[in-house]
């Protein structure tokens, strides 16, 4: 019996691979091809990204790159989801003040925590970046990851958008979606590498973007081991480890990463350097500018701008080849719930 | 044409997939299966790491362990390759040391220097932390990444192992290899995490052990991007930025990672850590310890070793119920050029 069953699938087995054989044999017939990037409108910017991609993947191509050389690292705020009105971790930090001022009331009376909690944004402006930094450690540090992680998450699912009135993670950009896919699915290997904290950003963008946890790279405090008992814990600590962003951005890719990308994405000056380091290179490398020009569906800003200010690298765009996307003509949709 | 060849496509197409349905449910017969870890010998440590993967792949089973969160991390020296008679990165930055005292030979005359230069161990072993930190500075920093990568590349081409006459990478342990691709077959992502210099591993371990870069957490020093002209450069600082060893090691994992691994494998007290913060947690967790106790084909030492000592960690593995592995006992051969 047993030798008979074995026979037939030995039979069925060659069956199936003289199918194969045949199937991959005959003339294809042609088929419509999906657009991979249905959101990005018929241009320079989606037929040069298209190009690229053909060209690196094509085996025996002059600009062919292998595989495990196919990195690609996008910044996060402005380039991935949106930063306006203003970055979308500094309004975490404000919640989690507020929060955290009903626990405990008496940080109501101390400042810089008393002009954060004022909502009013001329008040909030005149913290500077010495203010922020001390709301951050407030909000940031003295618990565990596992806690902040937890904290994070619970924040995404009852926080809204002030102008969109809609969760934090609604507002990822269409056409970067259907780009980090395209990435992927041509053996691109793709990373967040963003100025904003790395632990703020691992709860929520694997699920919103498909890239995981260890392929982020962002800011980071300081963290310290502690085994309490038999519980392990990582506790953060107010002390800064890491800036992820300028000249930080290919230190983080050297470090985290280990190879030199050779497609970038960035929309501010903050990401002029990882541009700079991907692409002033030999072999094939793409940078890509988000240029933020949609005043109606999302916001129209650059060399003023408080958050996202875009010169240098504007500047240097020409003469650098890196490519510019107009967000108002490229985009065909920007956020996803516009479709 | 094009019609009747679309239907036989479709036709044999239908075929391949009644094949297909067929095939599956035929009752199996029995076929050797093919052992995945051929150099470990029968016993308690090939079994409960078989067991323990086995666990955490079956769908529906209690220890079943999604893909996205098998991360196994592995301790380099000592765990993957070996470390006697020193630590291969310090026999390396005596080379490095040989080479530059050539090429400036007041170099010789200085100390910690001239007594490194001397080739003799208890002069060696006296230089002491401070020595060898001044040691690593000279012949680790001022230098751009690329150009440090080379000369590691150039010294694993030239460099022979002491006792074994061989390159330093012909020492890693064949019983890992398997173990390393056994956990990759059932859809772990390995990592590397180790007290070695990342920059030192990052450009032979991809292809000594399957391990790409990015999956390459280790110390390091500090780096500095600079734009030279249209020349981008990243430079090595002489400062020390981070030591990923002992309770540095999860501190690694949490921000290299992001996740915390259920396999973690090591050698010595700097990974007792690891081992904490991987086992001391619900769900199946595995913590490994390579013991070596073969003085015969590689070296048999624990407690009172200048290199790689195993004490607080092997006195916790039975309370913990970390698997030992007997080096002498569970492993078939040691290096791949002993099969």
């Amino acid at each position: 019996m047993l030798a008979a069953a074995a026979l037939s699938r030995l039979i069925l087995l060659r069956l199936g691979l003289v199918v194969l054989l045949l199937f991959g044999a005959l003339p294809r017939p042609t088929l419509a091809q999906t657009d991979p990037l249905p959101s990005w409108n018929e241009g320079k910017a989606k037929t040069s990204i298209m190009d690229f991609v053909r060209r690196v993947t094509t085996q025996g191509s002059a600009d062919f790159v292998p595989v495990e050389e196919r990195i690609a690292t996008f910044d996060n705020d402005g380039t991935l989801w949106a930063e306006q009105p203003m970055y979308f971790q500094i309004l975490f930090a404000l919640d989690r003040l507020k929060a955290m001022a009903r626990a405990t009331p008496a940080l109501a009376a101390t400042e810089p925590y008393k002009s954060a909690l004022s909502e009013n944004n001329t008040v909030l402006a005149a913290l500077g970046e010495k203010g922020f930094l001390q709301i951050v450690a407030l909000t940031h540090t003295g618990l565990t990851v596992a806690d902040f992680e937890k904290i994070v998450q619970d924040w995404l699912k009852t926080a809204r958008h002030p102008r969109f009135d809609r969760p934090y993670t609604d507002l990822v950009y269409q056409p970067m979606q259907e780009l980090l896919a395209y990435l992927r699915a041509n053996g691109f290997k793709t990373f967040i590498v963003s100025g904003g904290g790395v632990e703020f950003m691992r709860p929520w963008a694997p699920k919103a973007y498909g890239i995981p946890p260890e392929q982020i790279v962002g800011s980071s405090g300081k963290t310290e081991f502690k085994l309490d008992g038999d519980k392990p814990e990582i506790l953060k600590l107010p002390e800064i480890e890491f800036v992820d962003d300028g000249a930080g951005k290919p230190v983080g890719i050297n470090r985290f990463i280990g190879r030199r990308p050779v497609f970038a994405a960035g929309n501010s000056d903050g990401d002029l350097e990882m541009l700079q380091w991907t692409t002033l290179n030999t072999g094939p490398r793409l940078g890509l500018i988000v240029h933020h020009t949609d005043a109606e569906r999302e916001w129209a800003y650059d060399r003023n701008s408080h958050v996202g200010r875009l010169a240098k690298a504007l500047d240097q765009a020409p003469e650098r080849g890196w490519l510019v996307v107009d967000m108002k003509t490229d985009w065909k949709v920007v956020f996803p719930f516009q479709k």
